[in-house]
């Protein structure tokens, strides 16, 4: 596999070493099913539960593959250093607790506390900074040179290791979902969904990959149709708190390569889309992961999905600030 | 097995025929647990989770059972009458819509709307009325009435092929926790842990089995205390809206004889354990079912649990009327 320093986007046979390499650390999540969903969308929905991986979310994948990987390149243990607003930074700190290793996570001001305490839980030492992304690097490498040459910085999507590592839940739909058509992921940095790209399109290029992004993010779906990545220009506001990343440099290419459309979500779509999963599969699902359940339930008006009968939908995480979750809408 | 007229309880032998009878229909539904509440509480937990079983609760299981002898039973087909504010209802109302029958449903005016809507949603016809016994029963009476001499009463438990149809998930935990030392199931009216009893206690009597009960109910544990079955006075005051039920006569022998002890949990135990099971397990818990959870959490200060290690906890539901739940206590 390349160097993470080769910045080169993993490939699928680095995917699959990377499922052995995280096999001993992570949960091989389930896939659940809803009669009462399926009848009212007309597919057959299979939904991969990443709200049970350790941690409440696929991060951890990603997160346990880069920082094994680093080890192994290393004599001294790494000091691990990441930048997250929740649920990479839980991923790093709970990863580091496992390999004995010290976490510092810079957390931005907007993080959820319930992620925060998630993050001192596991042992990691949280640096609170302000929202904007200048601010958020400056203190980065203020951490970076306080923990000296040992400081070894885990990008949450834009490193070939965690890219794979995430992208084993594409090797793991096609095992659990054989006769899968689509997939349908939440996008944010693109780490995830450029996983699992590589993985599916290696092995069945036949699948359809869909990228459910907010409205109010946008710049996934403006790149998508500009056919060239779009900066975002300022920190978009929505309820889905883990994807408001602007796309990655290494997760863009593959992502127009591969993509076969992105679908935009309103705020509304995404909260009752949470809602009715609640109710319907019984399972908490966060934000972020109702945005892909909301872009699946519109799925039926693309022309693209055509012919497609069995959706994977990726439940991307389950950890949800309960204290401060809007009200059920009325219907 | 007995004749339903005959109000023996059911032994191990007719639940292991229930278990047949309704395989075809049912989930065998998985066991969930959580190294975070492991270290919390010092046991192994195993949580048995109902709260996926087709209709959100165990209750399918008892009533697709005695549904399905009663056809066996009959030339003509029958017409279910119920009374229920809500999970046996939506157990009824969906046996008969897979059986091709009709179910009449006697819901009492606190039934949650999304139980009421539920029940219509799988063609049951819903018949209100007031909060008092007196009352539901003599609405019951006229639905017969009006229904003919093919109206079949499915009581929701004091009918033993209901207690066999619920006591199979005894049989599943035993199979799935084979070293179970302990198991907790919130009760109400206690078709479900009266199965559990028999059928545990037949296969492997050393495990220890707790009830589960709102405070506010009582009638559980004022006649365990008192050996002997002691009336509800009123409909009791409980956010756990599927436990006040008062014991019935044909489950009371069984929890007499078997039961290791009644654990009362308080409102505010109910809640917060229902907010930590969401937040740990990633699930919906309905609050009878966090009565469970609750119970589970004072396991500890109970002498008899001295050398419990392995506690299975019955998730017993997860229909919860999510626009209605009081928030998340501050901590």
């Amino acid at each position: 596999m390349a160097n993470p320093l080769d910045d080169v986007p993993p490939t699928v046979d680095d995917i699959r070493k990377a499922a052995e390499t995280i096999k001993p650390f992570i949960y091989r999540t389930p896939i659940m099913t809803s009669t009462s969903l399926d009848e009212m969308h007309g597919f057959n929905f299979y939904f991969k539960c990443e709200n049970f991986q350790r941690t409440g979310s696929f991060k951890f994948r990603g997160c346990m593959n880069a920082v094994t990987n680093v080890c192994l390149n290393r004599d001294t243990p790494p000091i691990l250093v990441a930048f997250s607003s929740g649920n990479h930074a839980q991923a790093v700190a709970k990863t580091a607790q496992l390999k004995g290793l010290k976490a510092h996570i810079v957390m931005p001001s907007y993080s959820p506390a319930v992620k925060i305490n998630s993050v001192k839980d596991f042992g990691g030492s949280v640096y609170g900074c302000g929202t904007l992304m200048p601010e958020i690097m400056s203190k980065i490498e203020e951490v970076k040179k306080e923990q000296g040459e040992n400081a070894v910085m885990i990008h949450p999507y834009d490193n070939p290791y965690v890219m794979a590592g995430q992208g084993t839940v594409g090797l793991e739909i096609l095992e659990q979902v054989p006769n899968v058509d689509a997939i349908v992921v939440a996008v944010s940095g693109g780490g995830l969904i450029s996983g699992i790209c590589i993985a599916v399109k290696s092995i069945k290029p036949s699948v359809k990959i869909y990228a459910a992004e907010p409205e109010n993010v946008g710049d996934k779906y403006r790149s998508f149709l500009a056919k060239k990545r779009i900066p975002m220009e300022s920190r978009p506001k929505t309820i889905a708190d883990g994807l408001t990343a602007p796309i990655g440099s290494l997760t863009w290419p593959v992502l127009q390569e591969h993509l076969t459309d992105v679908i935009p979500v309103t705020e509304e779509e995404i909260i009752s889309a949470m809602y009715l999963s609640w109710e319907r599969l019984k399972i908490i699902v966060e934000p972020s992961a109702a945005a892909a359940f909301a872009a699946s339930f519109k799925l039926k008006h693309l022309s693209s999905s055509i012919g497609v009968q069995n959706v994977c939908v990726v439940v991307c995480g389950g950890n949800v600030d309960l204290a401060s979750i809007p009200p059920k809408p009325s219907t």
